[in-house]
């Protein structure tokens, strides 16, 4: 068992001919509403190749019946929900015109509870985006413990990072975030490798690195039809920690991670397009070549 | 039976701290889901009052067993609807800053099917804020015809609003709507007042005005503690209705869509703080007397 903690949340991604000035109304001539949250999107992914997986998240009384949960049902994703009476599940509201500007509202809802909530002590566990003092906590009661700070790496003191990182088997970041956890923590990139057993580091559309035992493998990207590159960084995850618990090695788990993304990025939305691992393995081989055997029994956590 | 035609819609009500600037994000405070759209409005305020109510909108399939779907069942609102399959129903999002300043998102979405739908024959008719082509073609099949612009009063052209006040009976609408009018047909205020039996103008706070058979009487507001405005209009024509059927007196008729707005404007949301039969008499002695009995016999349609 796979445990994911941060957001579970729902997109709106609406199309408007202009962006309004202030005290103006726009019309929107498109909305669509996709399932969405860092955690939300790896467990998803990890339940679509196969694994099983729980999903540790907070969520509003809008949540418990929805189509998103029922969608989650359909998965097999086990919840491990706080749900929080009172609050919606976190939104987010984009709006794009016709030039490619945006505009973008979040609401974080039922995901302030993360605060005041126990955390649990868990096996194996990957904590993607969330509240920092509660990714602090399962990472010091956890036993192999996964991380990426995503989009919420400027919420996290220096002495935050620091009690994560200490409690921390791998770190997954982009370059952006690479380069905000250096600063925060005052230290340089190579140091932060040297903190974890594994980093690995996405740069876009332009492959990944893996850092581990003091060497580093570059991995590229699998070239498809790019529709949407959200949510590559979450299906990249999520066919690593597949094929981890499974005892691929880091370099396969990370070409496993890839090829998944690559199909997540052919369609719009996070969850729209997640392959099987049947289908996975079918682009690995074009790709990557045969698929080795697990170096090592799986993990059954 | 009142039939009511126009928008049923979904208001998103957020409050964030600073309205985004482009390609920027804010986080969203609070928000709050209210049920509105004018149509939908005017119907739960005629149900409430204890009159049968047939509302004629265009929704989503996202509407069907949803909350507002349910709300509407228990207030015994009867659903004449166009659902327009891979439509949302009308949304509005809202954003307020804390400075007051605000942002508006409309999705039209599902109410653009009224231009392709078949309008119906109906006995008695209030249209609210829709499609003009569809209102003038309701009001030239119809008998007894009820009308106000709305905020879609700039969506008229001369022809359609000179086919429209050919077939209708009492005309609400707000001073805006009312020069809006007058600068499209090219006409006179007083010429448009002439042009229906009654016609209903309302001041926002200062009041309104009914105009019937050359007189012109002045309705003073209800005064109470102002929470939201909106709404003020649509329960003053849900009072208004629900007394005409009754067989009141025109000029009572106002009294009671007075008091009836009185109610609504004390709390946030147009549907959230509507008044029954007896608890809209209540404060209408307290403000206008005795409520004489009605002129005539009630209008049974």
């Amino acid at each position: 068992m796979i445990h994911i903690v941060g957001h579970t949340a729902i997109d709106h991604i609406s199309k408007v001919p202009h962006l309004p000035e202030k005290n103006c109304s726009t019309h929107i001539s498109d909305r669509r509403i996709y399932f969405g949250g860092g955690a939300s999107n790896i467990a998803a992914g990890i339940a679509t190749l196969g694994e099983q997986v729980t999903l540790h998240s907070c969520v509003g009384d809008d949540f418990g019946g929805s189509d998103y949960d029922q969608w989650m049902t359909r998965l097999g994703i086990h919840q491990q929900f706080f749900v929080v009476p009172g609050t919606h599940t976190p939104t987010a509201f984009m709006f794009t015109d016709d030039k490619g500007d945006q505009m973008t509202f979040f609401e974080w809802g039922a995901s302030k509870a993360f605060a005041t909530s126990d955390a649990p002590s868990l096996p194996l566990v990957h904590m993607a985006t969330a509240d920092p003092d509660f990714n602090c906590r399962v990472a010091e009661q956890s036993e192999f413990v996964s991380f990426d700070p995503g989009q919420d790496v400027f919420w996290y003191t220096k002495e935050q990072l620091e009690s994560i990182m200490v409690n921390t088997d791998i770190l997954f970041a982009n370059q952006h975030e690479v380069k905000q956890m250096c600063t925060t923590m005052g230290i340089t990139r190579e140091a932060l490798i040297c903190q974890v057993d594994m980093a690995i580091f996405t740069m876009s559309g332009d492959g990944s690195t893996l850092y581990t035992k003091g060497r580093e493998e570059f991995i590229p990207v699998v070239p498809v039809t790019l529709a949407d590159p959200t949510g590559a960084g979450d299906a990249y995850r999520a066919g690593f920690l597949s094929a981890y618990v499974r005892g691929y090695s880091p370099l396969t788990c990370c070409k496993i991670g890839t090829v998944t993304a690559s199909f997540v990025v052919e369609h719009i939305g996070c969850q729209t397009h997640l392959p099987d691992w049947e289908t996975m393995v079918v682009r690995y081989r074009q790709h990557f070549g045969t698929l080795e055997l697990p170096r090592k029994e799986g993990i059954n956590v």
